[in-house]
């Protein structure tokens, strides 16, 4: 009974035009060129890498697409229980009209081709977004993207700041944010206008979010300019053999400065919290992030207190930091709840997660998904397994156990995938 | 089948009458006076402070009980997907006789004056407790409580005891020990009489347990005299402005003079493990408090190992210590399993939680459910609330899974619900 | 309809003939010889004193093992909700033709009886093997085990290696490797030709895993020789009184040759990660260990890094891990996930557990379930409760959410049950 009205609920949410609020679309190429930029995604090439293909069957730069693709498919028959597998399976039948129950060594070949002939269409591009239902897709811009070139109203630009906090010891950050803001940074205040005039950059162009990643010790807190301008000094002088202190210190004072600038431009500031990167070097391309799971939210406490006139989105790594969101987003005005992301993207976490979520955060601080999509054609399938994960907390959180008749859980369902994506992010 | 099942074992579980062994009722004022006390209960406050009403709009004390809950019914239209509000619509229903799915600004009058018409009724107090199947409450009193001028058997005392452990550098928290004990404490044996006296003056009174909510850091241990007098010269001598190793080193010394205490006196002790007080400091009253999940109960196992005389029942704040409390209890003869606590009091939370025990933990050692209201109009709602989770592990996991008869899973329900509120608190 | 599904999976999975993957079989006295050793079980008398038994009535030596099996009895009657028990009740049924619904007092000696006549037939192990479709079963051999004397075709020798990393210290712990070595440890050297001894010893006797248990601090990292020289010479010295740094230092060497032999001899490095040993040393015999559930896989980065030619089966003592492992084993081809451990081996765990497991872990790296049993007996119970849940995790995520055939779905349950035991261990 659950099921079937979770299938109803499934088919009501289904039909919804939406804004995907996070993804990592080049907006001068959003698309497939081919099926191994579909394959090549990272959750293919680290699953098949991990279940025994070598890293340079999978990465060799002198194999052509399709050779690619049919190397990487006899890899696959190892994830055809996994949920990534999955996607692929559902955009082969949704945007490239294949299905196949699953994808190796004998069939690869047919779904290429039929897949090639619909990427190769001059409107493709179109057509996903269509039989996506996507409206508008956030992106994630360095912070020297000239935003130029793209309809920022299709292609939303959002802030990434990741490497301004962790990274502005290396000279080849320093230099590019010297030439985008057209200010060398000599002294902090050089830095704090650097900052400001790319807030304004982005805010001429229609940015949404600001955003970034942060490691599991991440606990940020204000910074004396004192101490900020003898780590910035240090920095200067010696690049990347700046102390781990010195860095650290400068970088939450430009984290610190990154709220600042949310509160001046009246940004939300999207925090990806606990991530650790490199853990396996030897991994493939994007496959070499991990964690360590001992991470709580309260690192974040002086910085929730000292900025509430940010909305801050949360996107938490492991699964155990989802009962420290939805707490703090239960006291917090200023704290929410963003999607479900890489590692805790899987249907058993979500539906727990979710279910922890919507039962105890008020309903206008909960956003649903994010793709976080490289290309366009993963939206689909992504938020299909969103949508499913939703419609059985529906069904059966609340309309049989609370009660809900099914229109009312549909219309929480409605807000959760669409309507916060509006409040949070336009207002 | 099961959910059908699930309904039946919660109409023969709803028909007990209970002891609730956790509440913060006022004896001498144990109802609702108007709704403005059913709507000041954290819960709603914070909840509606968090979906965006100003604290300001909340807590002013010029406004009559109406005007308060009018405007907090505003608020709290964004907070229907909770199961708080649920908590309100199903003692609306039950309690109130009003029927309503949702609680907003168009019918919140309705509510309010067909509750005040009950509350209004001089025998409210009995009512409430008989419909709620209430045979007694236990209380949270102030170590310097005078215990008089109510039914010690139906409101039933317990010593809170965070005050002499983590606030005694309080001049204030000092002079009310000196009042109510008789003893100035200048000395180390002086606080040692001063804590005795309180367990007399409480055992007289018919204290059924000591209890203490902790921060993530406690790992209590035992601590010398002599550093303990060192401390307490600190103390003494500079107050609050007393160092924390000070205020710590007395702290522990205290709390271990509790557990002794608990030896001679054979109560209970209750802990509630894991809060972090006032991490959000500009939060509506009483909703500023949150945690840091990283705590393990291997940060007790020296208290375990000191007090094997004593039964700890042991409440949890983050579901991820769950497993933690499951394991401990599995071994430790004095480690019992005591309610669902705060942020970890939902139903997602509650059902995983009680599965985990029940199918793992000696089932003499599991009290299922404390209400930890303020106001005797919550516990109906609260043990409804626990009581479908009950029947659904119960329906699901013994019936169905284990092959139980549902008769059989019903005396286990009636157990933990009942019969070990009795053999943990009143041997 | 999909509890009807899951028992047909359950149905075709019970026909499978297994390898039981890690056990504590002595293979000189592998099935019990009186009911005395069943209830002797850790599970059983942990779980009873627990419950209210006093440690010395459960560990009398005086006792005859039908008298301590009727004094455990009385205990265990509050253990008649616990999954532990339900093996109990399942062995009774399945091995010895008892059917009991409760086991208690009144019916123990029914039980004893009917065990005893099943015990002492002489071909009772092999009965046992078979009923319980076991082929081979994994051991766990000390450092110093000459192997001789069984079937290891049947019996399968695993070096555990506990006490070359974590009691080198002791006097009694040297003498046996110097025995059995032949080699005294007085330098490095020694001890590295040693520890390769032994693993050439085990070689020849049909060793398939080198295994240990580690507690939740341990981070292994290489130790330069000279700091282990160090250490050893401290330690040879002053023995236990050594350091706790020289110990560790030596352990974190011991450890990494322990993996470098893994290399050469092209065995799995079997981790059981996050245990606390003696946590409650007035526990029963074997219910004295629990955790600190503040773990992450992140402390074994350099370890996963440093050996990729080694396949590391880990398993997670507590369930917050289980999402660390999900992860590291999606990424990192040496890691794979290997059976639900101790305190983590009760259905609702290791449903959740399973589930977050298989649909994200390419399918070729998942060990369904091992017993960690010490007498046979308890195969069958314990790898039933395990079919349970691998049925559930079939039926209701693959078929029912994935779409998945039935039969599709058992050959995913069989590769995790059977399969990845013979390519993992066997290759």
């Amino acid at each position: 009974m659950s099921s079937e009205l979770a299938h109803q609920i499934f088919a009501e949410l289904d039909s919804l035009v939406l804004i995907d609020p996070h993804t990592h679309i080049n907006p001068h190429s959003p698309a497939s060129e081919t099926m191994a930029d579909i394959l090549g995604y990272h959750y293919y090439t680290e699953l098949a890498h991990s279940a025994g293909m070598r890293r340079e069957a999978i990465e060799d730069p002198s194999l052509s697409p399709k050779e690619k693709v049919g190397r990487l498919a006899e890899g696959m028959s190892h994830l055809d229980n996994t949920v990534q597998l999955s996607w692929l399976l559902e955009a082969a039948k949704e945007l490239f009209g294949v299905e196949m129950e699953r994808f190796d060594a004998s069939n690869w070949e047919t779904l290429y081709d039929a897949a090639q002939a619909k990427l190769d269409q001059p409107d493709w591009e179109e057509e996903v977004l269509k039989k996506s239902k996507l409206e508008a897709v956030f992106l994630t811009n360095d912070f020297d993207d000239t935003l130029e070139g793209f309809d920022t109203q299709l292609y939303i630009p959002c802030l990434r700041t990741d490497e301004l906090v962790f990274h502005f010891a290396k000279p080849a950050v320093r230099e590019r944010l010297a030439t985008c803001s057209g200010t060398e940074v000599q002294h902090l205040t050089d830095l704090g206008n650097a900052l400001k005039q790319r807030f304004e950059h982005f805010s001429r162009n229609g940015v949404r979010a600001c955003a970034i990643s942060l490691p599991p010790f991440f606990t940020p807190r204000p910074v004396s300019d004192a101490d900020a301008e003898g780590a910035l000094t240090e920095i200067l002088r010696k690049s990347e053999k700046a102390s781990e202190d010195a860095r650290l210190t400068l970088g939450y004072w430009v984290f610190w400065k990154l709220a600042e600038n949310c509160v001046e431009f009246q940004l939300p500031f999207d925090l990806m919290i606990g991530v650790n990167r490199s853990v396996y070097p030897a991994g493939v391309f994007q496959g070499q992030d991990l964690y360590d799971s001992r991470v709580s939210l309260i690192q974040y406490r002086e910085l929730f207190n000292a900025f509430p006139q940010v909305t801050f989105p949360i996107s938490v790594l492991a699964s155990v930091t989802n009962q420290d969101l939805v707490s703090y987003a239960w006291i917090f005005p200023n704290v929410t709840c963003n999607g479900h992301w890489w590692y805790s993207n899987t249907p058993s976490i979500i539906t727990k997660d979710l279910w922890a979520r919507m039962e105890a955060v008020p309903r206008n601080k909960i956003v649903g998904y994010y793709s976080d999509m490289y290309k366009l054609e993963f939206a689909l399938p992504k938020f299909a397994m969103f949508k499913r994960c939703l419609s059985k907390v529906l069904a059966e959180h609340f309309v049989q156990d609370m009660g809900w008749t099914e229109t009312r859980a549909i219309e929480l369902g409605i807000q959760v995938l669409r309507g916060n994506v509006e409040t949070m992010f336009f207002k």
